[in-house]
C-alpha cells in the first residue's frame, strides 16, 4: 500500500457509505474493497462486494438520509488503519451514532476489513 | 469462541506483557496467542509464538519494570476485541504512554492477531 492512499481510500470508504445510487455505488465498492473482503459491526455483517453493497442499501432503507463522516484523523500503520465517525441524521443534529472503525488494507491497496465498533448512540 | 472467555483472555494477553519469567511467557503465550498469530503496533512487529516472546523481551530490556493494564472496558463483537491499555512507569507516576488495541480472535478462542495504536506518549 501506498500511504498516500490511504486519504482516498477512507474517502472512498464513506462515499460508499453515503452513495444512493446503485451504480456509482457497485463501482465505488470494486474499487475500494477486496474482492474476499469482510465487514463486522454490533449489528451488521456482509462479505464480499454484493454482501457490502446489500448491506449498504439496507441501511439506507433504515436511515434514510443520514451521512457517514470521518469524525478525526486517519491513524495509519502496517497496513492497519483506525478512524472515528459519526452519523449524522438528516437535520445535522447531533450525531445519531459515533465509532471507531479498524480496518486491514490488502497489498493492493483497497480494504480486506473492516470492525465496526460502537461509542455512542443516540436514545441508547 | 466462547464469550465468557473473552475477559481471561485479554487477562492472559497482559500477563504475557508484564512476565518476566521466560518459562512461564513461553507457557503463556502458546495458551493465549495462535501459531501464526501476528502483532503490528508503529514501533513493534511480531510473528509466532517465538516472535512474540522476543518483542516482549526486547520491551522489558528496554522498559525494566514497566507494566501494561487494561484502561476500560473490553469491547467484543464477532470474535473481535477492542480495548485501551496504558503503560506504568515502575514509580506508578501518570502512563507513560496510553493507547488502544484491537484484536481478531480465532475459532480456537486464541489470539490471532492483535493491533496496537498509540494515543499519548510522555514527553513526546
Amino acid at each position: 500500500m501506498q500511504m498516500q492512499d490511504t486519504p482516498t481510500l477512507v474517502e472512498r470508504y464513506f462515499a460508499i457509505w453515503n452513495e444512493q445510487d446503485a451504480g456509482k455505488r457497485r463501482d465505488l465498492i470494486a474499487a475500494t474493497w477486496s474482492e474476499d473482503a469482510d465487514y463486522r459491526d454490533p449489528r451488521l455483517t456482509s462479505d464480499g462486494h454484493e454482501g457490502i453493497d446489500a448491506m449498504v442499501a439496507q441501511v439506507h432503507e433504515h436511515y434514510p438520509g443520514y451521512r457517514f463522516r470521518l469524525a478525526g484523523p486517519v491513524d495509519s500503520h502496517n497496513g492497519r488503519l483506525r478512524f472515528a465517525w459519526q452519523l449524522n441524521a438528516p437535520d445535522d443534529g447531533p450525531p445519531a451514532a459515533t465509532g471507531v472503525d479498524f480496518a486491514v488494507v490488502g497489498e493492493d491497496g483497497r480494504l480486506r476489513s473492516v470492525t465496526g465498533f460502537f461509542d455512542t448512540i443516540a436514545g441508547a
